[in-house]
């Protein structure tokens, strides 16, 4: 890793902050946030601004330039990685240390009075926006809405926003039509008694009109808005993929349809004044329904008074809950997932004692088995494939200038998952290619103790995600260890591999209550800097539990395993567990040999299928 | 319980409401709050204004009468006694239930357009004002303040404000001298750049000046406010205590100190005449610190732009961290207390099967024994003396319709505590006098199980109580079983038993991290509609704990028991405990023996003695 030079880029982005032909008055600073224009977690070339004008190219980070200063807000998973990438020209704003300034603290004591500050309407998100200008305000500046991106003016070879052809999902796969996900939509506005929804998260398209993409690395998602009336539905899309039969089949676009049904597709580029037009046109007591979370712009295009505001949107909830089709489509991809993660660790025992594999050729080696798998697309994310200190950078991704190899003295983590047509994996195994310490065993055991005690817990109906984050800490807490992340995400259903609105977390932000159908990911971990990482990750969906007792008929949800990959038992100092969790490991791992075990020989996988018969022998406890 | 007949008191009321004598404009509705103008949990007579003028005198509730309807807000723990005891004027909300409207939806929903909305200012916490005052606004109404108390004009024998003697308390209890409070806290302020502190919770006072006062049932507090500049201190009380030459002695009152030392004690009514003065005098960047939850009318005394506001006030932190000199009062209070208790509990086993021990009659014992022990000083709050089907009623109080005969045939619950000069305490324990069914004992042995996993609990330093809030439920999650309230709160030291900023709850509400030396309540349970009420509770002390690790270098935290009340083993079922909880109580029953059995002796309670060695033999579990 080299840092950019960006000192030429800088001077261009000044001069475009004092010109009439960008900016109404001169703006004295101008931030540059991460995020697209649907505030996605994982963006298009095209998005990455914030790394193209100053060379970091973390997933997290704001950039502000002011006349005289460039800085850069990150947290502490990239310090290193923002430090090594940027040159002089940036000052680097570590957040989460005492002494870092927050960006509006540090405006207020580097502009001069009564500044003007601009930002892209489209890629600052509404709550966002409120804060910032507040603090702005108040110490006598203004944050002020810039149309044209003033990165996309000096960015000459900007890549273009990508176009790429969609998929139509059938019912087999998606359980529900998209119009009965309407009806479902609308009879949840006349609810809350809104007019208009407004749909502007990439996956929320995706997901309510059974359709998927591949505009973003990772997530099967299309650049789309969706506008949904009691009697309208507007899609807008760009290209010519709605020129695709399938799709228009799937869309019914050439059909005659009730008026109601009739998708009415509109240019991308047309949603700011289409939503203004639908705004101008509201009487009194007329909402329309937004996330909180929506661009700035389009929050604006909404008058105030007629806005509905919510941090979670129906559909996010809707889609939370997966219904029959898609747990048995999840199902199934996790099966082919474990197969590929079979014949890969059966691979890895035979190779790595070799020297010959790295980190990335591990890597690429899981991929390769994914991709036989039937209905693959592509990966989820990012594989992180790290061993040896590698493994205790939490979110490692393997480049040539780190990359490592694989060996049989230390410690390998491998976190990693795909796209299927049917479902989205992600699946995290810790092993030891040779023989652990007793204190690695020691850490991988309380590892496994927490990520038992959140799957087997049992739980009213209602509780939400973050009060179980401690069950998986407690036995490293009893010994003075613990892990500085969260336990489990929300895990969607050919979609984005994180999806809210519940997880399970120590940081109690607004999760939605668990409920049965609903997917997450289970993965505490254990990292010790400069030797070693150790994380255990499975997905597991929310069902019911079966209890003695039912409290006010409340009734009782647990967890269910969707991965089925062997936990390495070599890592388990079994006198450490408890015979229930004991048990829990027998049961299992009894389950990966039935389930695994009879895909692996229908697929005719015999040397994969000994590996895992091998490594599923039950534990047993000295007593 | 009989309902209270309203109807002329209302009549009045509402003809205050449109009085020019009271009000600048007819108001078309009056707010009425539970609180006094300190914000305090247990109030005085004097500021019971909602009872008076509804019947309804539960601890939680707000009334509103508008010209046509009088309404009252309360939660599911009252909501039978206010059925019972207001009359036909008044509709219950009720509070918690779906189709209930809040405050402000209902006051828009039944007032004419363009209304004006009343409330005592000093009533009404700051933050609640807003709220209320943006809601109304938004429907075209308006909330203003009304400075005299509509209540009190019509409340024609309002009791008079208490104004009760003071009880100086020397450095042996407090461990830190006033003077040195101060310093702290104006350090604190000169770190947060404030130039005035406002002091508006009467707990926060009597800690400040190592005073204590009995102005309120239960809490040992005086009327008072305080205001610290960086060179002054301003007290505001009222009467002839600060005549007590012991009062005068303890606050120097008549001695020559450094100016900054010097109090000015000044009439309590002035306060915010007094306020506004320094509102009026400050200068641009001088700001005045309050907790957000003072009464609209002082936050209102200082503009806007000079207010520093915080959940948690400084006093408020530092007091909830008890030094040496104050755990070691604790300590000796919590072995006074387990003296009483013992005895009560031996003269239970004796007199209950005689069957003339009633709820009000075991309450009044056990006070009866608390009285003898040196330093007491009254109940920390009502006895909640409770048999059979009222130990379900969580909050229950004997009263003599309700008054029940202790049996053997049913289980009995004491929740009680009392306020000594050097601690204060709050027990619960649930117990058989003669032999429980084996449903009892499970579900007493779930709620114990939950008990011991919070008190032996290790944790992260900066940990947050409620992080903890779901070891208590974990076994009782398991059968499907639950209880309705919190694990834990604050205790003070010779102060409210109740207190901020830290707690143990599912309900994650503002709590600040744990620390070594705050005290906390750990005290699951679990309620029977109609049948029974099991709960546990000690109050434990944070204090450093010793790891095989330390992470981070963080250090952690565990708790000890400053309660030492056997726990009855008859009704714990010893199969269902691992070896660890079995060991747990095994010794803390060893230390009730060693550390109570010796006070007993020295006492020479011979006969509470014996009971005590008996209910402490070890337990054994079957293998």
């Amino acid at each position: 890793m080299s840092a950019k030079i960006t000192t030429e880029l800088l001077k261009q982005l000044r001069q475009v902050m004092k010109s009439p032909k960008y900016v109404q008055e001169p703006i004295q600073a101008y931030i540059v946030p991460s995020g697209d224009a649907h505030q996605s977690e994982y963006i298009a070339p095209c998005d990455c601004r914030r790394a193209f004008i100053s060379g970091f190219d973390g997933s997290a980070g704001t950039a502000i330039v002011t006349e005289q200063h460039a800085a850069m807000w990150t947290d502490g998973r990239y310090f290193l990685q923002a430090a090594h990438q940027m040159d002089n020209n940036w000052i680097l704003m570590k957040m989460g240390l005492k002494d870092t300034p927050t960006q509006e603290d540090w405006l207020v004591s580097v502009l001069p009075e009564g500044s003007k500050v601009g930002v892209d309407p489209f890629i600052i998100p509404a709550d966002q926006w409120k804060r910032m200008s507040k603090a702005l305000k108040s110490a006598g500046h203004d944050l002020v809405p810039v149309k044209e991106n003033l990165i996309d003016t000096i960015w000459t070879d900007c890549p273009q926003r990508p176009c790429k052809p969609l998929i139509t999902l059938d019912l087999s796969y998606t359980g529900v039509s998209w119009r009965d996900k309407i009806v479902a939509l609308r009879s949840k506005m006349a609810e809350r008694k809104v007019l208009w929804f407004v749909v502007t998260a990439l996956d929320e398209v995706a997901w309510l009109f059974n359709l998927r993409g591949s505009d973003v690395e990772y997530n099967p998602v299309f650049f789309a808005y969706a506008v949904i009336g009691m009697n309208t539905i507007r899609l807008f899309i760009d290209g010519d993929r709605m020129m695709d039969p399938a799709v228009r089949e799937h869309l019914q676009l050439d059909s005659t349809l009730e008026p109601e049904f009739k998708i009415q597709v509109v240019p991308y580029g047309s949603i700011l004044s289409e939503l203004q037009a639908v705004g101008a046109g509201l009487s009194p007591k007329e909402k329309v329904w937004l996330s909180d979370k929506a661009s700035y712009a389009l929050t604006e295009a909404i008058p105030k008074a007629y806005r509905y505001l919510t941090p979670y949107t129906p559909i996010c909830i809707a889609k939370a809950v997966k219904n029959t089709s898609e747990t048995e489509g999840m199902r199934r991809a996790h099966i082919k997932d474990a197969v590929a993660l079979c014949e890969l660790f059966n691979w890895l025992e035979k190779e790595v004692p070799k020297g010959t594999v790295t980190e990335i050729i591990a890597a690429d080696k899981a991929e390769e088995f994914r991709s036989q798998q039937k209905d693959f697309v592509e990966l989820s994310f990012a594989t992180i494939s790290s061993t040896g200190p590698n493994g205790a950078i939490i979110h490692y991704k393997p480049v040539p200038e780190t990359n490592r190899t694989l060996s049989v003295n230390e410690i390998y983590l491998l976190d990693s998952g795909a796209q299927y047509k049917d479902g989205t994996t992600d699946v995290t195994r810790t092993m030891h290619l040779g023989t652990p310490s007793a204190y690695e065993k020691e850490c991988f055991t309380y590892v496994l103790k927490g990520h038992i005690a959140v799957s087997a817990a049992i739980f009213p109906n209602g509780t939400k995600g973050h009060l179980l984050d401690s069950f998986a800490r407690s036995a490293l807490w009893d010994c003075g260890l613990d892990y500085l992340h969260g336990t489990g995400h929300g895990v969607g259903s050919f979609l984005n591999v994180h999806e809210g609105p519940c997880g399970i977390s120590y940081k109690t932000f607004a999760d939605e209550p668990l409920e049965a159908g609903m997917v997450v990911s289970d993965e505490p971990g254990y990292y010790e800097d400069g030797s070693f990482g150790i994380r255990i990750e499975n997905v597991v969906l929310v069902i019911p539990a079966e209890t003695k007792y039912n409290f006010k008929n409340r009734g009782s949800l647990t967890f269910e395993p969707l991965t089925l990959v062997p936990i390495q038992t070599k890592m388990i100092d079994v006198n450490l567990l408890t015979q229930k969790e004991c048990d829990w490991v027998n049961d299992y791992h009894q389950k990966c040999r039935e389930v695994i075990g009879a895909e692996l020989e229908r697929q005719g996988r015999h040397e994969a299928l000994r590996w895992l018969i091998q490594e599923t022998e039950p534990l047993t406890r000295v007593q």
